[in-house]
């Protein structure tokens, strides 16, 4: 079984099932037959859902049940909300051998651990929308494995998707979400106060484009704290008291200023 | 006067000097040139500054007063900073009818106000750093100005520069630059944030960046809030509070998460 599996890669791709049919199940989906894999099961709560995922595939059809004993997948992939996955995976029947792995960032692998098969995790650390086209080979896929042989498996699906490929741990990548939860999740409602302020002020929010997309650019390029600029970093005071001021009758957006304000400072203080 | 300076707009540009040696002034001098402008003097309070710009123009001196009544320029730019516009432009002889403006996004065109000049100001809304060259296509400038002559000839020396130029009174451009803050500033600290999360847990940070250019990217692609993600958008409390858990040693960090994950899940339940 194991050898079949390993001479797989290169002929034929992996035979994989997807659990949900979410935006993550979705681009999953046409992504790996893409990239050269077979998808056999699409499986969702509300099967009209996989049927859309499935009408997309050149092969692949709903599965009726989560009893996988007679498919032919190596891999079963639980693209489904965090909560849900325990749930789900105590339900879950797949034939011996298989692998079965979840893709959030932010729960451990061990919430597969009733399930009779191996077990890893597949984390694409991408924002996804349904409708917006991701190039893949630029995701970073972080890997979790019970055994060498999952590590192995995971990691040359992975491969097939994407060029940056991570082997974490569960006490790894939950540290990696949360990063990503301050570096986008926080980032983006930035983004969404600023666009608030503007449209206040009869300002179109395209103008601020260049400089959003300049400044995540430059964060790529250098470490963030070396190219930290704005009042806060000039120590600008003046600027800083006239900011706070302005922002009088938005309690919250005044919170966040003196906050992020005094974290600059203190930071450039340290240097 | 004005006819000579209205014909020379397309036949060789216009004659600048420029006050300042800093970032804002050293792009400035290099493009305005690079565009068909001529740079006359470059003056700086350590003329050793001004003079490594003049090395890096076809002509152009070092100022050696603030007196500029025999000079032939026709736009003075004051690309200094904030708390020293005042000083300076009190300080400042131009000659008739010549156009004096400031670079800065929070402060007003009336500290300009005892100069005796047409006045102006001219934000270019980038962050610069010396090393790095921008694409001034796409960098928006912000103009403003006292009169309709200055206004005309000022947003013709920006549209030598950019695609993209904007009519901005003070108030206007100071809630710019306040939502400039935010959504520049306070995001690379959220980076920053996020990078020592990352170097804590030994992973690297390059492991964000395509996310981190995704975000940026899908934000000016959308209004940020409707295509906000993340535990506090999912309203996924198992993990919120798991994740306000893991941050009791930092205490900044917590509190900017508690504040952030508020604001978005009130921001979700008003839509």
């Amino acid at each position: 079984m194991k050898v079949a599996f390993l001479l797989s890669i290169d002929t034929m791709g992996y035979n994989v099932s997807i659990i949900g049919s979410g935006n993550v199940a979705w681009h999953l989906a046409l992504h790996l037959e893409e990239a050269g894999n077979y998808i056999e099961y699409i499986w969702s709560r509300n099967p009209a859902n996989a049927q859309k995922i499935v009408s997309k595939l050149f092969q692949g059809e709903v599965a009726k049940t989560l009893d996988f004993s007679k498919a032919k997948s190596q891999i079963y992939i639980l693209a489904i909300p965090d909560d849900a996955i325990k749930e789900i995976a105590n339900q879950l029947i797949v034939p011996e051998n298989a692998i079965v792995c979840h893709t959030s960032g932010s729960k451990s692998i061990s919430l597969l651990e009733n399930i009779d098969a191996q077990k890893g995790v597949f984390y694409p650390l991408q924002t996804f929308s349904k409708n917006k086209k991701v190039d893949w080979k630029n995701i970073p896929i972080c890997i979790e494995a019970t055994d060498e042989f999952s590590d192995f498996t995971l990691t040359n699906l992975a491969k097939s998707l994407s060029d940056y490929v991570y082997f974490l741990d569960s006490t790894q990548r939950k540290k990696l979400h949360l990063a990503a939860v301050f570096a986008c999740n926080f980032t983006n409602h930035l983004y969404s106060i600023a666009e608030q302020m503007l449209e206040n002020a009869d300002i179109p929010f395209e103008i601020l484009h260049p400089l959003i997309k300049e400044t995540a650019l430059k964060a790529t390029l250098n470490k963030p704290a070396d190219v930290q600029t704005g009042p806060a970093a000039r120590k600008d005071i003046t600027t800083i008291t006239q900011q706070i001021d302005s922002l009088e009758l938005m309690p919250q957006w005044q919170k966040i200023y003196k906050i992020f304000t005094k974290e600059i400072m203190n930071n450039n203080e340290t240097d």
